[in-house]
């Protein structure tokens, strides 16, 4: 069954450079010499890998440098509920593209349980990148105040258990895949094509009424996302 | 702050009807005159909208029939560790296009405790359609008797629960968006560019051992993750 093309090999050093990469193992790669004894492999497997891993994103070939890694990711716990800014720290900004009572669709109001909204779409910055794209609806008599308030600076979570007075409880989370159309792109500042997550989560107070519907399409090359999982 | 040219208005639909028909609620789509007066908007809207999710392949458009949704989504949750057949159901075989002891790579050994590996890689398929490739590192001792075992047919977490005769217990999990390289895209049957989940899991045994790391490329357009988050 084993098949061994000059691909395969490639891949078999990628796969596990990639999340080494991701994770912030290295500024500047160990070079092809070091990689190469390291994996038990070739120069030209290695060579193969890194450029799949150029091609990527993930690095850039520097002369007189060598091979260094682009960017950053900020890691988001997929375990407990918290907003940006709570969780990335204090360098998130937001610009408000929508901020409006709206009757919301079909889809929105069966979740929330009422078409009485407020619609909110923020284009949200991470240290001055953009990191996303999130499309809020709120239910209206919790999501009035907020029109008031400092949007541009807060997280919503922290605005609503503010305003309300009283504390979120759990959220219905769903992570999908996908990729930036050209308008997408031009606002998220990614190449047409970038890979995203998109995200929808349903948040409750916590008594259990739902109040706040998001769908979230955030930057594949900044963000990562952790959670423990049990066996039992 | 609000601004709406043409495609930020395709967008809000767009954002709302994407996890609905990825959620399956829909076989085929209202027609554009529903989806206008549910949403508040012009009919042209409706249709930039559409065109946005025909692009993203979750949407094709059927002389006579309507706009159809294409394809299907298999939820997995994020809470609990489950191999993907125990998971969706007994529909799932694997291509073993690897499986060997391997002196693990530095970055391999340091989280498994030992460059005694076996190295396993599966393509895996789910109802006959490939579903993600996995690269998986398995400590030693207690991948070796698995090299016997029905590696095509059964998931890797019972197989080494059965020859351990211990339990599993927790696993790290880290999601990352990526996209296909051309070699990746033909092994998984997407287009070049596709967008992918690339997943890296360390699971242990009950006792704490690590022994099980995976590197997993998984088709975003046929897997959607779930977690229930908790605000405390």
């Amino acid at each position: 069954m084993e098949t061994t093309p000059r691909a395969d090999r490639a891949r078999r050093i990628a796969d596990v450079l990639r999340p080494q990469i991701l994770a912030g193992a290295y500024e500047t790669l160990p070079d092809e010499r070091a990689l190469a004894a390291d994996f038990g492999a070739s120069r030209n497997a290695v060579r193969d890998a890194l450029a799949v891993l150029v091609a990527e994103g993930l690095l850039e070939r520097r002369r007189g440098v060598g091979t260094v890694v682009v960017g950053e990711r900020h890691r988001h716990p997929l375990s407990r509920l918290a907003g940006l800014a709570e969780t990335l720290g204090g360098t998130v900004r937001n610009e408000v593209r929508l901020a409006r009572p709206e009757r919301a669709p079909a889809a929105v109001a069966a979740r929330l349980g009422t078409d009485d909204t407020i619609h909110l779409e923020r284009l949200r910055y991470l240290d001055d990148e953009p990191l996303s794209l999130d499309r809020t609806y709120l239910a209206g008599d919790v999501g009035r105040p907020l029109l008031a308030a400092d949007l541009a600076g807060r997280d919503v979570f922290a605005l609503i258990e503010e305003t309300t007075g009283r504390p979120l409880g759990t959220a219905d989370v769903t992570v999908r895949v996908t990729t930036a159309d050209a308008h997408t792109a031009t606002l998220l500042g990614v190449p047409e094509g970038a890979g995203l997550f998109a995200v929808e989560r349903l948040s409750r107070l916590a008594d259990g009424r739902p109040v706040d519907l998001e769908y979230l399409l955030v930057r594949g090359d900044r963000l990562t996302l952790h959670a423990v999982l049990d066996r039992r």
